[in-house]
């Protein structure tokens, strides 16, 4: 069994074309149904604000599953530690040994993620995006807007976050990232009005986009919300866009923006990410339409991504 | 975070009574609702006969909660490979970090699930135990038939397996573990008239026990069956006992024998053996009583043995 730490897996593992894609295949093998995706298992602490996931899914093809162990505690601060951590714990689909233990701190999981956000523009958003919006300012802010500028080389880059300070670190620590125009916007509604792609990575517990704010060309990705109570998106939104998009259906609807949206969307007008990928369905029929995406996140995005760090740490690791 | 190896872990834990007491004591507090058990977290590969489970569950008032990991490949020894795996993974309640991780190969899923056998004796049981029977020759065999010996000190141990060597090589090593005579019996049948108590510990997926074979102040403690598929006792019976518990009761019925026995028993005639060892619902009554339990295990178990198991590696380790 190998173990490998955070610093190690950071040193050779960072957001690429080639994770975007790899996590485009997990999704189309979602669609053909050639995974096994068990429902999540979730603890919640309510004592310490806490919540505790465990998502796994086996992908055919590969070699090895992942089950991965996701924290939040978001009392952590006061103790000076972090809100989040995980590990994957990586065994092979033909034995159920444990092959590796990829002590990633969560850092796998803003990669998959950030993967997830891309491949949903690359299908969903406008060919020319110009103007990309960001709605938060911590990792999955960077990360998001890392990812969709390999598949949107978008030119402005809009930014809200309701903390002044760490919206500017943001913007200075993109600034070095990204070759673009970063502008700090005064609100929401902004962000929403002047870009073509807008992706919001918040915690929030009440919508935060109304439908008014559309415009003809948007595209919206959804990731924030991965529990109940969570939510980004004024439900009405989903009455209003061409298409409406998530990865896993029976896992939005109970845990995504679709949750709070029962009655303005029905299961059969939603279009998971796969289907699209594989060809099933068409996403964005024109420049005109507008789309929404809603990533609550799953075990299939996990277990290629486990795979495939894997391969790369081996493979440094000269194993 | 503290790595503990299989090795470290067999050293300082064993099967005593104070891991019993412990493992009693989380059962009273599922009774209690101070215990939040999620569902499992199940997978399974048919490819290669192959399952792999997670387990948790959060005991109120343990530091630690447990994630457990344990996977079950039943083509690996074709490959000279263990066919079950696993480790435990102990987690803080207060901050979600990972504070252990157990690699400890299933033993202390062999621990926790004995103790529970021996919780469920203790309460169900005779007082006075002559004989013991066990059905099987695995790992559970034996350490069901040692736990069992610390509550109910038997003086002859019936064994009962279809392989003949396995079972001769059983009697051995139980000889030098237990001052009990070992008699290989010919048959199941004869195990189960013979004994006062009867545990079985066999993946078998038809009933093994008939109820004709049954006989006034027996017990029965069924823990093979942990899977839809699995099947050790005859539904009848349980018409026929005077008390049927079980770990609990949704799983039990979703995955235990009692899966099988939905016609022959209702869910509100099925004790929990919580509420039993939580003194809100009675036991056996008397010596002429049959009983039966049916264990599917539970999350519960694995949380109190990781904290239990923990406390004793940090002490030995002087951490």
């Amino acid at each position: 069994m190998f173990v490998f730490e955070e610093q190690e897996i950071r040193k050779y593992i960072s957001i690429n074309r080639e994770i975007i894609e790899q996590i485009e295949g997990g999704f189309t093998k979602l669609a053909r149904k050639e995974v096994n995706l068990p429902p999540i298992l979730r603890m919640d602490f309510p004592l310490y604000d806490g919540e505790v996931d465990v998502k796994t899914a086996y992908v055919q093809g590969m070699a090895s599953f992942a089950i991965k162990i996701s924290s939040g505690f978001f009392q952590n601060h006061i103790l000076g530690l972090p809100s989040l951590s995980g590990m994957m714990i990586l065994l092979s689909a033909k034995t159920g040994l444990t092959e590796a233990l990829l002590l990633d701190n969560g850092y796998l999981t803003d990669v998959r993620t950030a993967a997830a956000g891309a491949v949903a523009a690359n299908y969903l958003a406008k060919e020319l995006v110009d103007v990309a919006g960001v709605i938060g300012t911590g990792m999955q802010a960077r990360v998001q807007m890392e990812a969709l500028y390999l598949v949107r080389p978008f030119k402005k880059l809009l930014v809200y976050g309701r903390n002044r300070e760490n919206a500017e670190r943001y913007r200075k620590e993109m600034e070095s990232k990204l070759p673009v125009k970063i502008i700090m916007a005064e609100s929401v509604e902004e962000v929403v009005r002047k870009s073509d792609v807008v992706v919001t990575t918040t915690p929030s517990t009440e919508p935060l986009i109304r439908a008014e704010w559309l415009h003809p060309g948007l595209h919206i990705t959804a990731m924030g919300s991965d529990a109940e109570h969570k939510q980004e998106i004024d439900p009405l939104i989903f009455q209003k866009v061409d298409v409406v998009v998530c990865d896993v259906k029976e896992q939005s609807f109970r845990l995504g923006e679709l949750h709070h949206a029962k009655e303005e969307i029905e299961m059969a007008d939603v279009l998971e990410i796969g289907e699209i990928t594989a060809k099933q369905k068409l996403g964005r029929g024109n420049d005109q339409q507008i789309t929404i995406c809603d990533l609550t996140g799953t075990g299939v995005q996990d277990t290629v991504c486990a795979n495939y760090a894997f391969n790369l740490l081996k493979k440094a690791a000269h194993l």
